[in-house]
């Protein structure tokens, strides 16, 4: 069983990730890690603290000489701008009152949820880790979760569909090539001519100082078949990624394969007729529209999953709210802020996607070492084939 | 902590349900749990075998004379037909051979996946547990979680809004209209005119040999602000129901409030204001577009969850497929099945729901016993009026 | 990952258990399991409801000709006497007032603690649930683990090695010969002339009015080594262990090879010196004071644990109590009830044993079906060997 | 629901623990962590590297103004002499080689057992992990617990009771002189003459090369009746908390109440009597042989948990092992090391128990904020005085 829990705030001394589970013996570069940090910093319609993180992570623990251990990987991605907080989000008693507390909630924040629910009587208390910051971490756990899938060939790619309901059509990409693109894409689109018109979009959305979601599409390619159990409820690995996606800040729905277009076609339409390649010795699919999954478990095609981000809550135009202790109805606005953040989602959803997903591989497969992962996974491979 | 597990085949002696972590204290029918279980079953465009079914829970532990006990609660479902099988899934090697094997894997459904992962050579040793005739204990545990629900006022309904393509237009309406409509409708539809539109479409696809999915939608009402956290991304309630319905058999999408809308509006336009009512001394809001959730925490709005179902894979119409050991291609079909099954999946996803916001509220305020649990909760209320 | 849940009252219908995530593929045989639930049911110094009960067990899912199919595994074992019962434990309401409630907690039984606990007015609603009773099931579950385990060669022994302070020197005994003496005991002890001795004490106990504890030693043969984790506080096997055997009614304390003795002696005389077998390819000591475990993981050596249980809190003798809503002092007496049940204590101990040590192996070497466990098993050992 | 995760090596950059779920608005101050650090590194017996470290931990978040956020715990101790080791353990692989790699496992230790699980080839990166010197960050997570616990008058103590064959006699010692007594003894002993005899004993062990183990005891003071359940196995809180003190480096044996010695006792001489005195309006016992517990639950008197711990396995005196790969005999001995760390294992039993009984506070009486379990509490303790 792999696990991770995050700790930190958003303005705290830095965001702190265990990993905990995680085989020995497998590649680990902090480059690496940190190019994912930086692929979740960019995106045309982020505000200014992008620039001034420049995340970058320490690992503390876990890894020696370049290669995992065994025991518990811990990250450490130190905040730049933690000397201006230092007081303002001390750990001490004695910097009590050194910034004056929030009390006015911002719609679609944790604010009042979180001050009612924690009892507190600063808002900060609860935004400061509520915040989309946290992501970072949990990009950085993913990192880690890459490096392992790929020692099996497998691969996680985000890439931006709609925003703010500029979408793309369908194209018949070649994953690389939808990898490709989307890299080299400021909004992570694989199609030129939409990537302009979101981006005019979000040009008129900040105009207007107003913010904007879309979807973003993950695909993990060549997952063996068999991960996840159709056998409890708890245990249906589309499930668990669903779980995993909607728990990134400001996910309003997610879609596997077809998705909520299924929900519209006939069956005969909908179902991935079964094929068997004598030459490779594999079942496949000509249609894909069970998003690579059946009975709660992979079936050997690509997985692919979608999620809807709700536009970024805080906005330049203010929205009505009411003090919290007051109850003084007020305008909730801020000067400047990002307008859109898909991008950034995509890349997060690649995150803990990934965890999932080396997790099932992990209960598959066993997970002491990579060498025995492998093993495990070759006899598998060579049984399936051999059916 | 409230958790449970389900056990039994589709045509095995029965399905079993264990609850556990359940308050003592709560009026606990036989007759309620079996009303839902009837819900489950009925709804236009079911097949036949929903009829023999009838299905009937016998609680086997954790309720004594009306009232949860606090130990855990079991339930039974015998499967009435369980005379025909009882050779066929048998548990006794003695009766190894009695019924053919099945080695056609149909397109949609757990077959092919689970016979290479479990390493079967009968696919009927994934379909009778992958089956969601699995679904009736759910809806049982979930019965008995919505009677723990309704100790604080807190309802469960479910309507379907799609079926093929056809949906009902966003209506007002109250949400016990919403409930005595969809319990009066044959497809559980608040829209007589649309429901006309729905039988007709199921009628056609019926013709055709072919089947529809839809969406259905969850309502619940007068959750307490603060159920699930911000603070860890597995403590999100909204991720924890989306993991919920997923693992209902057949869903491929999940939406919470406005969902895939929100990735097309402007943010000033999703987020929900905050306004404070002074005569109940409640934070309110005029829209509900968040489903009633903010920060992974009920915002103590309704909760709106939307689910897309897609179609029954088990169709007339013949779908290609190969042998899984001779590889033989095969045209996969049935001779008669449902051909819509949107209304039971809504009543499942009620079930599952409840049971998600019956762990909250425990973990929230404790439970040991119905009466420490109100004690908590009432304390709780008081002190959020009191802000 | 291996879990289960077990439910039911002492004097309820039955007595249920779902065991998941259990491999498919495993040799199941009822009989076996009713061998085990008979073991526990034997032993000098038992009362008279041992001989009503004869439990049996029925099969209700997860096995088919035999064989495990990877889904849940559903056990029953139903109480014989529930028609004396069937309105005094009824699930009904009608049937409130039935029997007369108890309020009088007894000394050493979860009565008093229970009944504050879960707010009841009647000790019968935690009784019922607290009592051994439910231990049956079990060994219902533990002995479906145990034939996981006989196929990697993994045997449990138990035998009881102190009664009421009467106990057995170390013999150095081959675990066969343990087992099979073992067995052929009315007390599951090993040494003929301290079998007597034990006797004589439990007479002189029961003619008391007075009951007896003991010790009981649990042996695993030849598991692998590397089971569990010295990486995290909750991965160690050892830990595992003890929460599972004081998990059973009645065990005060639990010792791991050498136990409290290591406290007594000096290092060199405690740490079991490594060698190194060329001829068998593996490493061995000479000792085994370490009982199987270095570092929370399995070393490769025999797993012994020890098992404290004190005396059956049912006496004829009476104990001084006080009621629990009148506060009057009352005796606590019973007219008859069990001496002395170390032994089926120990045969419970075998199967809470079986259930850790399978969840281990599944953990390490995967758990879909009995072939792959024992493809990547094998693949483990000859590594093991070559190093 | 709280819960921990630890990451670090012994020589690495530093230890570091996130503790999740616990309630807002305690008051943590992380001088009481140090000393709480310090507790663990003094103790007659212990060697030079104690002095080295003097430990101190930063909270890196989910504190703010010396009051806890709801938000996860980070607490960090740097390893004070990583300048060092920052080649020998560097995450980096430009490092690889820069020290020598360990291929000698040490008898007792997790050195032989890891390496195979792991498949490493240098024993370096299992002892790094597995040594005690992890439980320097549970006893800072401990401590943060203690702080809890301490707004409901819970204490929890330790002392040690034998060491080595020595033990003292059981005094009617009250709490605080243990306490008071413990914290002021070289040894945390509570008899001076005993004390001086475990020195003696110490010193002998010393002068052989050799080490001692021993027992020590932890009492926690005013637990509400009502800890844990007797309802499912693993929700038994002495069993979770045998977990805990079994997962400290070095335990063998772990009794609660009378423990073992309850196996000799008849049981009219075990089980507690049960009072009830009118004035406090309070159930309570004359004896507390149980050592708080009944069916798995607090009964209300003091929890009293002991356990045995070796010797520690790094001796001067050599003991036979084998190289790894060469399979060569070889004498394992050391320079120096602490010959006995029984007070300092005593402090770390202190902190896992804090965590358990934590754990066990927050799930019966809600946890979000220290407010709303008083106001939980408070309410529970006043139904339990009117029963």
């Amino acid at each position: 069983m792999l696990r991770y829990l995050t700790a930190g705030e958003s303005h705290g001394q830095g965001l702190i990730g265990i990993l905990d589970g995680f085989p020995a013996g497998v590649k680990i570069l902090v480059e690496y890690i940190n190019k994912n940090l930086v692929r979740r910093q960019v995106g045309y319609g982020r505000g200014s603290r992008m620039l001034i993180e420049n995340d970058k992570a320490e690992i503390l623990s876990g890894v020696r000489w370049g290669r995992s251990l065994g025991s518990p990987i811990c990250l450490l991605i130190k905040n730049r701008d933690w000397h201006n907080w230092e007081k303002g989000l001390s750990a001490l008693p004695e910097h009590e009152g050194s910034i004056s507390s929030v009390t006015r909630p911002r719609p679609g924040h944790a604010d009042l949820a979180g001050l009612i629910k924690y009892g507190h009587n600063d808002i900060r208390n609860i935004l400061e880790r509520a915040s989309a910051r946290e992501t970072a971490i949990r990009v950085g756990i993913g990192a880690v979760c890459k490096l392992l899938l790929k020692e099996f060939n497998i691969e996680i790619i985000s890439h931006v569909i709609e925003i703010g309901g500029v979408g793309i059509n369908r194209m018949r990409l070649k994953l690389d090539e939808i990898h490709t693109k989307a890299e080299a894409s400021v909004l992570r689109c694989v199609d030129k001519s939409i990537e302009k018109k979101m981006i005019k979009r979000i040009d008129s959305a900040k105009r207007e100082g107003d913010s904007l979601g879309g979807v973003f599409e993950i695909i993990v390619t060549n997952p063996p078949i068999g991960l996840g159990s159709h056998t409890q409820w708890d245990r249906k690995i589309n499930a668990r990624l669903s779980n995993a996606i909607m728990s990134i800040q400001a996910i309003k729905g997610v879609e596997i394969g077809v998705g909520f277009e299924a929900a519209r076609r006939f069956g005969s339409d909908v179902h991935d007729e079964i094929f068997y390649d004598k030459r490779d010795k594999r079942f496949y699919r000509k249609t894909n529209n069970s998003g690579g999954f059946e009975g709660g478990m992979t079936n050997g095609e690509d997985i692919i999953i979608r999620a809807a981000m709700k536009p970024i809550p805080t906005l330049m135009k203010p929205l009505n709210s009411v003090d919290a202790f007051t109850k003084k109805p007020f305008k909730a606005s801020v000067e400047r802020s990002d307008v859109c953040a898909v991008p950034a989602a995509g890349v997060v959803g690649e995150a803990v996607v990934a965890f999932e997903i080396a997790n099932a591989m992990i209960e598959k497969f066993g997970g002491d070492s990579l060498s025995e992962m492998k093993r495990n996974y070759n006899g598998y491979m060579k049984y399936v084939r051999g059916i």
